[in-house]
């Protein structure tokens, strides 16, 4: 049995810690055994990993979120990204054509396809080993997970069950309603309906099957690079309410969408995270601070207060709900971000009345690691290196730089950096249009540079 | 008649808006008739100058609130410094005897006193000049203000009135207490006690009589050179409460101290300044933003949030009392100072493990002012101009810099700048030790130098 997590969403209801490249499922703020905080994606790792159910775990993503799992979850897992975001039947489709392509998985290969921002417990991990082993005795197409619900909500999927069968694991689905109506929800609660989980196992082939009558192909590459060829559809839509035999395992164990600051609050490990104090009689406040100012919260009651560089939100704990449709209005540029190389964040933003603009950084580069070669058309950036070693090119002149070293390169100049060890310099922007796409990059060959100083 | 205005006070109470440098009495938060928000010492002022009491004003403060006061009032009114910030006793005596020998007073001409941080309206002026003229006509030592109570606080003096006197201007005081305990200020309020107001109104050579007690000084060098002779004590303890003959004029007009969030919140011309949006059922919430990061406040109630470049404060509106406990605990160093010269704001500052620093600051220098010849021992400097023109001396050495110029100003190094066209420059200060008392200045005359050009 092979895993394959699904890690996708913006997350703006967790702003103004989620942006989007980091969605909610990277936010390391939940408790973990070792003491140290863990995100939603580490958590839902190392529970699989715990649970022994397979060794085999594959995270299909977009490719802006490429930096920031390689940083929480190093190389030990395989990444499959999207070449653009579509949504989870083509995601799904391209991670199982990686298995069977790129790993060699046998197309009778149980699949379990879940995802990566539920709050859950051993149980649910367990119950998915059992849909994987229904799968496996052929019990159903697709075997569901359900959950026992908990209210009438619109929101999810629904699975009314058949009769059980003797001697099999899984149940047979008489019915599979996808996000009913208000009226229907309860119609189905009262007939002993279950959510969906949103996991799903099947065999390779099956799946197969279904991707070839889009978009048939000989390889990886070749599914990839027709990615757009297949429909922009959910899966429960795509392959769910298409299967001819449905069944489905139930799980009544802790299940929670951490989607909410709400939600969010009551899984942390303190009330505070971050440079935060509390003063007189604060009650039920949860307060996480990500910046380097002091926060101080006083006589506060049922309050969220969460600070980053992208913001400042002060939140009634029974209004969480609308945050979402607010921060879909605010300026979209992250002031914070993990990237492959190390991590920026943003320190101030100007635009000048004649509309020349500059922007202010603070980057750390981390020991090993490198920014592209590369060069802007529109801005010049002054580097002050404050801390750490590494080696800098310029238009193919490599020199060594630390602290104390201040270069100035400007529009045209080819330029890369290396940390030789952690490496943090101020970099100050400037120009008439300072934005990400500003970038046109270079090969660079850092080990021929290297032997050659 | 003379107006002296005592400008003192950390202002703690008002954190994170209010720092050591920006007392409460500064913050430009108040609707003004222009429609522009103004200070409460800009508010004074121009209420002073509409009720047409006087035509001298002299400011009394500390060297510490010299910049900021010279940037919201020009050089309109005389400002005397103490050297260093002592009582309101000797600050008065300063700002008297530099009436007297610096500004060739009467010394039979009346002085008023005031504070400059009281928000009141326009018949508290017209009390102050009735204070005077009976100051004039010697009907006492000292007149004071009285201020009808509205509450039995053990904050303030009280004055019990004696018998009105016919003909004349002021009530003879029977009685002064400084700060009762709550039972002698309750007994005080049934007596028909009123409250001072810190308002006094005196003949120069009076004070000045009391003062040449202590250190007789033929000039107003002199005096300031002996500063730290003179008692560390209040006005009320050593000239109120000894003075033969006092009397009281009584106001009854809109008198408060906007020393708390919850009354400055009154006084708002809006809920928000700033970059706030406020979302879902907001009721009573005062949201002032002093950062570049937006501020999202959703559902929230009975609550003042603030922001500024010293912290994040969240409160709710009946807690603010407590602020300044907590407040005296955080780190000292302001990270928005207005200076003669312009206003900075420190955008990031970082301690590595080794101990070495690094600051990180926007400065704005207004067009014509400088920053004085200097050098600094512990630290290097990084300047990135961004927009405007200056012209900037390293060594001796004068040339123009403008957007796009990037200097590297090495310990030891001395330089100036000076604006020519308002200057902005990203700075970028590394050392083992980040200290404003890290400079040694230099005179430079910008005239020759740019005679020499």
């Amino acid at each position: 049995m092979k895993v394959i997590l699904l890690s996708g969403g913006s997350g703006k209801r967790l702003w103004p810690l989620s942006n989007d490249t980091r969605s909610k499922q990277f936010l390391r703020l939940l408790a973990s055994p070792s003491g140290e905080q863990e995100s939603m994606v580490q958590r839902v790792v190392r529970q699989i990993v715990e649970s022994q159910i397979t060794d085999s775990i594959t995270l299909a993503t977009s490719n802006t979120q490429h930096d920031i799992i390689t940083n929480q979850l190093g190389a030990s897992i395989d990444l499959v990204t999207e070449p653009e975001r579509h949504d989870t039947f083509p995601a799904i489709a391209l991670a199982v054509n990686f298995l069977l392509n790129e790993r060699q998985c046998d197309p009778q290969e149980v699949i379990v396809v879940m995802p990566c921002d539920v709050y859950t417990e051993a149980g649910y991990f367990k119950a998915a080993a059992r849909m994987a082993e229904a799968a496996a005795r052929d019990e159903a197409d697709i075997v569901l997970m359900g959950i026992r619900p908990t209210s009438g909500t619109t929101e999810f999927g629904y699975i009314v069950p058949g009769q059980p069968q003797k001697g099999q694991l899984a149940t047979p689905v008489q019915q599979f309603v996808e996000k009913p109506s208000r009226d229907r929800a309860a119609a189905l609660l009262k007939e002993g309906a279950w959510w969906n989980a949103g996991v799903f196992a099947f065999k390779a082939a099956y799946l197969q099957n279904i991707v070839d009558h889009y978009v048939p192909s000989a390889s990886f590459a070749q599914l990839r690079a027709q990615y757009g060829r297949l429909p922009r559809i959910s899966f429960d839509y795509e392959v769910v309410e298409q299967a001819a035999r449905l069944a489905f395992v139930s799980y009544s164990g802790q299940w929670k969408d951490i989607g909410t600051w709400d939600a969010l609050a009551e899984e942390l490990p303190t009330s505070t995270i971050g440079r935060v104090t509390l003063a007189g009689e604060v009650d039920n406040t949860h307060a996480i601070n990500e910046l380097d100012l002091p926060l101080l919260c006083v006589g506060t009651r049922d309050l969220v207060v969460a600070a980053s560089p992208d913001g400042l939100l002060v939140a009634a704990k029974d209004a969480g709900e609308m945050i979402k449709d607010y921060v879909e209005r605010m300026p979209a540029r992250p002031m914070y971000e993990e990237r492959r190389w190390g991590e920026y964040k943003v320190l101030n933003s100007v635009t000048f009345p004649d509309g020349h603009q500059i922007l202010t950084k603070e980057l750390r580069i981390a020991a090993g690691k490198g920014i592209s070669y590369q060069k802007h058309l529109h801005r010049d950036e002054v580097w002050t290196f404050v801390d750490g070693e590494g080696l800098l090119v310029i238009d193919d002149k490599v020199t060594r730089v630390g602290r104390g070293t201040v270069v100035n390169i400007v529009k045209g100049q080819m330029h890369a950096v290396k940390a030789l060890t952690p490496l943090t310099f101020i970099e100050v922007q400037s120009g008439d249009m300072l934005v990400e796409e500003d970038i046109l990059r270079f090969p660079w060959d850092w080990d021929a540079a290297e032997a050659a100083l």
